[in-house]
């Protein structure tokens, strides 16, 4: 799946299939989309799009605005935190109409217990490892003075315990959305990659966001000539 | 339901209508008990059934084989740890008889994905309350050597993110086994019980373990007098 999984044509060709199956691992177009704000407002992932979080999110809202073949959601609380970044008397408000805001099923849907254990021997290891952080601070003050101490003790601490890790009530409705939707969640957070691996989630290489939605937009033009 | 919940006629009734009902909120007998090891082990809740775990365990033997309409069942790895605080040549074979070992169907099960948030909201606390903890000690080694410091450090911090979470396989296998059996859970854990309350898992306060199985054996005398 990884080998050429960048080119464009493997990308209509992913989207035609997936357009294409009766089943519920391939489920019938318009496919439903999860975005994460990390693909506006991540550095790495966003250069393609726009050089700020605002020129990112106007990009995709030009480029979604041509694709009928895919479905883009986003839950309430993603949204919220992307409309921190974002300049919002720029943002036309084609956003609301193109990008809609949901909130996953949170009291009806379930998860696999076994996921328990795993999420729980995961921060087991990320608190031993800030216990760990924390000695080592302790152990340094000798040597340099208790501010800076502090202030390196919490961005480690804060590395130690959070990398990796679903850690926010955002996270888990991105999981929850996508999960509930059947959808394809496209982000740039390790951790929700990770977790939408054991969920069986489908997600997106995050830096081929812009190819994705340029295949989609090829894919709705032929689709559109073979119907008229 | 806690008014009273000691005496022993209150017991019995209980026994009464659990085996009693028909649907599934009110399992038939024998009603099943999922055990944890701090009802040995714990020294507070131990205290009625014996001096040390070893003699605790043996009382609740006697008790227990006496006992018709109960079924005991404790997860192989929480049986694990209970087998490292007791002597083990002083059990006797019963043992294995009388408590089930039965470990959960984890990969069958669900959980309620609400719980999610509920679980990383108190991992976000916890994690919070460790930095500020760690903090402290930082500013703390003026005052007092570094070794002692430390140590403080590792006391305080295991009590800022353990204390009343679930945060160990052992913990979750008795909650998931508690699930899938429709069990009564009985355990001196405060963590164990906050979930067991979400999950909708029965519980019994643990300093009520010898009344219960006192009530037990009085009804399994009525109900074999009732047969005979």
């Amino acid at each position: 799946m990884s080998a050429g999984y960048g080119e464009e044509r493997n990308m209509e060709d992913q989207l035609i299939e997936e357009g294409a199956g009766p089943s519920h691992s391939t489920p019938s177009l318009p496919l439903k989309v999860v975005l994460d704000t990390s693909l506006f407002v991540n550095p790495d992932v966003r250069s393609s799009l726009g050089s700020n979080p605002t020129e990112a999110l106007e990009t995709f809202l030009f480029l979604a605005a041509q694709i009928h073949i895919l479905e883009f959601y986003m839950p309430p609380s993603t949204f919220d935190e992307l409309l921190h970044f974002v300049q919002r008397e720029k943002i036309p408000g084609d956003l609301l109409v193109i990008l809609h805001q949901k909130p996953p099923k949170k009291h009806e849907l379930k998860t696999p217990a076994f996921l328990l254990y795993e999420l729980i021997e995961d921060i087991r290891e990320r608190i031993n490892k800030g216990l760990r952080v924390a000695e080592k601070a302790v152990r340094s003050t000798g040597k340099m003075k208790v501010d800076e101490v502090i202030q390196d003790l919490r961005r480690k601490y804060r590395e130690a315990l959070r990398e990796g890790i679903i850690d926010s009530k955002e996270d888990v409705d991105l999981l929850l959305l996508a999960m509930e939707l059947d959808a394809l969640l496209i982000t740039a957070d390790q951790g929700l990659i990770k977790w939408a691996e054991k969920l069986g989630i489908r997600w997106l290489f995050p830096e081929k966001f812009k190819d994705y939605l340029m295949g989609a937009i090829r894919r709705t033009e032929i689709l559109s000539r073979t119907e008229g």
